[in-house]
């Protein structure tokens, strides 16, 4: 059972995964499926946990059968475990919690070749709209406290199977740095009784110069201190807190940003940026960043759109 | 100029070395020097900027000549500048300062093929000695707010140099995780009137099951909540605050302790890990360890004193 451990000096936790497969003995990635068969392809359904959430497969047709447009599975070795009430100890001044949380996979697409950012605005739609439908069944489970969907793309980014695949993790706890944003938009708010996001989002569509894209409901720019090169955000327009709120209508819109965004990402060369820092980052939490976002956004605005 | 940049919604700085070395298009490394001769070697002092502190040579020798045992030089492609006073601007609801600080190297032995854990215990003590005589300097600068030492071994890491040698940054400002770190410390005397860190190396050295290495002043161990694998801290067994305040001959303990330690890791097999949750990790602020700190201390205090 993974765990959840407190460092006594700044309240950070981190997560313990003890599970066989994450040992340093055996490299935490799924096995290659018997010839050598993707288990996120078509037909490869029986190699799987089976799935939470499906779209594009007729009801009548069976759980765990092909035809399904986008497919959410539990993942095979999970930093969290789903079973199991939380159960808070202490160790002489520590704190430790058993490793309760969900990990799932969003298969973003039967196609194994393709990449997020080669789907159509519709396809990416219903990738969103599937993370939408997780988090709507998740948050039911009081025992979480939060959830955060995120995607590593192509093995350098530490992707384990190359067939194109988003990730959720639900967590027993906040996460301190969620906790500060929280914190930071509430104090900001305090002053000014206004919405940071909504400043930010005024003040890069004024000034324009980090501006990456734009549609009628959102909005794509590197943000003011980026923590690395081309980091970009997308928010929305106007006024909304909940993304599992958004109809699809909405989502579509936030699609077509992220697709859009991607696509020129990819098109843009990364920089072979040196990690002659990686120890200061790490002992101060402080980044440093070789690419202004004025620059970072310039280069993606010169791409246009492919 | 570089530029120090705050994120408006949770206050965390980031430097943006806009630095014409640091760009995408010219990777950030230094150049071969001619003949492809390593700069930090012997011989080659004319090819660093001049030296800010050495150590085992004639006092009535040339700077910058030979028979130096340490040598720290400016970083040739500084992330901050040493020159010109703090200006604070605002741009419209963000905040940036100009990139003042400085950026060190220090070069731990003349000799090319050695790495720190090679030296011996009276070398090793020699590099901490340079390491307190930079501090004591550097914290006479009243634009200072903190001083990091950091080494990144090895090309995996990030060295673009292999001629082994550590760094050290002076900034501006506080880091937000040291500024945390002396709020957590102080929150726990405030509660129990005890240090946080002698109350950690006493649980520790009672426990003994995340123990690696003692000797008659200091303590390395693997952290109870660790956020990579084999993670390590050494800490002083009596309480004390200043590094740059402890004697030679204290630092010759820790010394011992830096360089056993890192002699234990480096025989022990690193786990090939996955980066599959780099984007988690990224997202949240929330770390990943697949090797429990028991077992890390376990395989680090078996490996014995090579």
């Amino acid at each position: 059972m993974p765990e959840l451990r407190r460092d006594p000096i700044v309240g950070r936790w981190v997560i313990i995964a003890t599970d066989r497969a994450n040992r340093p003995q055996q490299p935490r990635c799924p096995p290659a499926a018997p010839g050598g068969l993707c288990p996120f392809c078509p037909g490869s359904e029986d190699k799987t946990p089976r799935e939470v959430y499906v779209s594009g497969r007729a009801h009548s047709a069976h759980p765990n059968s092909v035809g399904w447009k986008v497919r959410v599975i539990p993942n095979r070795f999970p930093a969290l475990m789903i079973e199991g009430e939380l159960e808070r100890q202490a160790e002489g001044i520590y704190d430790r919690m058993n490793g309760v949380g969900a990990h799932e996979v969003i298969v973003e697409t039967p196609e194994h070749g393709k990449m997020l950012a080669d789907l159509s605005d519709e396809e990416v739609t219903e990738v969103l709209f599937a993370f939408k439908a997780r988090i709507l069944d998740l948050r039911n489970d009081l025992r979480f406290r939060y959830i955060l969907l995120f995607k590593n793309s192509g093995s350098a980014a530490g992707a384990s199977l190359e067939h194109t695949h988003s990730q959720l993790i639900a967590l027993p706890i906040t996460p301190r740095q969620v906790g500060e944003e929280i914190e930071g938009a509430r104090r900001h708010f305090e002053h000014r009784e206004r919405c940071i996001f909504c400043d930010i989002v005024g003040q890069e569509r004024k000034d324009r110069s980090r501006l990456v894209y734009e549609n009628e409901e959102f909005v794509a720019f590197a943000p003011w201190a980026p923590r690395s090169p081309f980091e970009t955000w997308i928010m929305p327009k106007r006024h909304e807190s909940n993304y599992e709120a958004e109809p699809k209508e909405r989502l579509a819109y936030c699609a077509q940003a992220l697709r859009t965004t991607l696509r020129r990402i990819r098109i843009e060369v990364m920089p072979a940026l040196s990690q002659s820092v990686a120890g200061f980052e790490w002992g101060s939490g402080f980044h440093i960043n070789p690419v202004p976002p004025e620059e970072a956004a310039e280069f993606l605005r010169k791409v246009g759109s492919p």
